[in-house]
């Protein structure tokens, strides 16, 4: 068989800040071609992406390497790694089988030898701020063939990083108990959706916000007691209303942060897990908090994390409780397919990561098919 | 013995936003008298006021009911009750002898028949926010004499409120670690100060910040490696050179607390003391946080905290401990005379709670001598 052409998405410069833009910092290189029957494997195995999976922590990875954060960063010119599912189509290494079903980091690109060296940053701890997560050490997982109980794409979203998420967070930070008030910003993102449905079952009150009424009909349906559109409706006039709360989980920051701040009882959790509200502002545009000095007044406890601290102590039970309450429809995953082609990659990243989108449901791209 | 006149300080009006004002908010009444020898004393005991402790959590009991805070609030037209210590005069109550020392909660008045009744709150938990602590509770304790050891004012400072803060902030807050850089805020105060002394203890580096170069000259007498003068020197400015921070110990918010966040290491700790920067400041001319969204990007644990939330825990341990420590000369408690008699204690209320004040040591008030 001829070489066939082998699209990848490169990031090619660094957003300085504010959002990246499709075909300047983030695009589509259609020049490689792979030769899949006699590409050497060197005692590793070839896979074909099927599902790529837009997550805000990949702004992240953009950003300068001199600037602190908890991730390693994107190298330019090299494809953007970040998660997808993909399928085995050839094999070296004996555990992994032809036909096999895998989530994890992987080059954005049509067909990979793995593992991969393009894209892979070269982790040395010593060279990054303490406590750096090396995220290319989130290899590919073999995950079973859902045998069309549920789609591949739930492996991106309630199986996948925005459920594990959603399931530390709400384990190991948040702590949740029957009968408190929750508050979910972002209620209708991949993770907040989990969110919601984590919190109702241990019989949580549940209040949560987005920016659409698409997203509050969405957040309803998955048994949110109140959900307000914040751009109708201010975060402090909702939860003057819906609350006082106990528990805040934060994917937004700024003006939801600050109503939170001032309508939380005392010594009310919150659990930090994004900042979507100023990550894509520039600097000196950003919403500035008004309450801080609550944290003292009320006691509050609050944490930022992020879910690699908590993998070791929490992945065997996320697996253990996690797919069969999907498998039983007893959690809802929804996907939104916003791109079914290697050209509508660059565009889905920069949707996902502005905030306010329109997307209802986790946004992914179905790149491949078995 | 014709009956004496026992002045009082009256919480004679709130104020609304701001410093109270001495002789408006806070006034000394001379117009009561006590007969020492025949005030009937009902099965309790007759206290004599020796040195008054202002302390900045006075400034939350004059704020409005309706605001939800850690503490009950003042009654206006009664006594202001804070902490002192005060010497038993009489007592019908058996295990309360003449001559006992006591350190607590008291109506700042020169003679008080005990328990007192006068600017008590009557706690009823279902009238507060969930969580707040009825101060009143905090009643007279036996305190050992002394004995020329160390000054009586030591208990109204590191053997007082100010120590128990510093010690159950540092062991069950921010739990500080050898090697570990502490930056504390307000390092001067009577709870900076001893925390700067605990740091050094467990064998970390410690920044301080305060007012004045008269309080750099004391934080670095009591051991911190780097001192500086804010008002001098921005917050951003000493932080990035003699940072990165592991943990911190806020007296202060606003600056302090935004610089802190810009300049620390990933996973720091963040022990949220008070928040003198704004308090005393109208909501609306408030410093405003620009570097929130860190709390996610570093994964900050952050906590606020009152030393009542830990007393249960601590108590006995910090008996065991301090004591000991200030006896032996290992501890150091500065404490200030701001005032030596009734007419100056409105006034030192009103200058403790400035923000920058200018006064070197826990400030103190000798109303009284035994």
């Amino acid at each position: 068989m001829a070489p066939v052409t082998n699209p990848r998405i490169v990031f090619k410069e660094r957003p300085q800040e504010g959002l990246p833009i499709a075909g300047k910092h983030i695009v589509l290189d259609s020049s490689h071609t792979i030769d899949l029957e006699n590409v050497p494997l060197n005692g590793g195995y070839l896979t074909k992406s099927l599902v790529l999976s837009p997550e805000p922590a990949m702004r992240e990875r953009m950003r300068d390497p001199s600037i602190t954060s908890y991730t390693t960063t994107y190298i330019t010119g090299a494809p953007i790694v970040a998660f997808a599912v993909v399928v085995v189509v050839r094999s070296e290494k004996e555990e992994v089988k032809v036909g096999q079903y895998m989530y994890g980091q992987t080059p954005w690109e049509a067909y990979t030898v793995q593992p991969y060296i393009e894209g892979r940053v070269k982790f040395e701890p010593d060279q990054w701020a303490p406590g750096t997560f090396d995220m290319d050490s989130l290899v590919l997982q073999p995950v079973p063939d859902p045998k069309g109980a549920y789609p591949l794409s739930t492996y991106t979203n309630i199986l996948g990083t925005p459920g594990m998420t959603a399931f530390v967070g709400m384990e190991g930070v948040l702590q949740g108990k029957k009968d408190e008030t929750l508050f979910v910003s972002s209620g209708a993102s991949g993770v907040g959706s989990l969110v919601i449905q984590l919190a109702k079952m241990k019989g949580m009150k549940v209040i949560a916000s987005a920016g659409s009424d698409a997203k509050v009909k969405f957040m309803l349906s998955l048994g949110a007691d109140n959900a307000f559109n914040y751009k109708k409706e201010s975060y402090g006039e909702a939860l003057k209303k819906y609350g006082p709360i106990h528990a805040f989980w934060d994917n937004v920051g700024a003006e939801a942060l600050d109503a939170a701040l001032e309508f939380c009882l005392p010594q009310a959790r919150f659990a930090i897990c994004g900042a979507s509200g100023t990550d894509s502002i520039p600097y000196d545009d950003r919403y500035r908090l008004k309450n801080a000095s609550q944290i003292q007044k009320k006691r509050l406890k609050i944490q930022g994390f992020v879910v690699p601290d908590y993998i070791p102590q929490f992945a065997a039970q996320f697996f253990q409780e996690v797919p069969a309450l999907v498998a039983q429809g007893k959690l809802k995953s929804k996907e939104n397919t916003v791109g079914e082609k290697w050209d509508d990659v660059p565009q889905s990243i920069a949707d996902m990561l502005k905030s306010g989108h329109d997307i209802v449901g986790k946004p992914v791209v179905t790149v491949g098919s078995v």
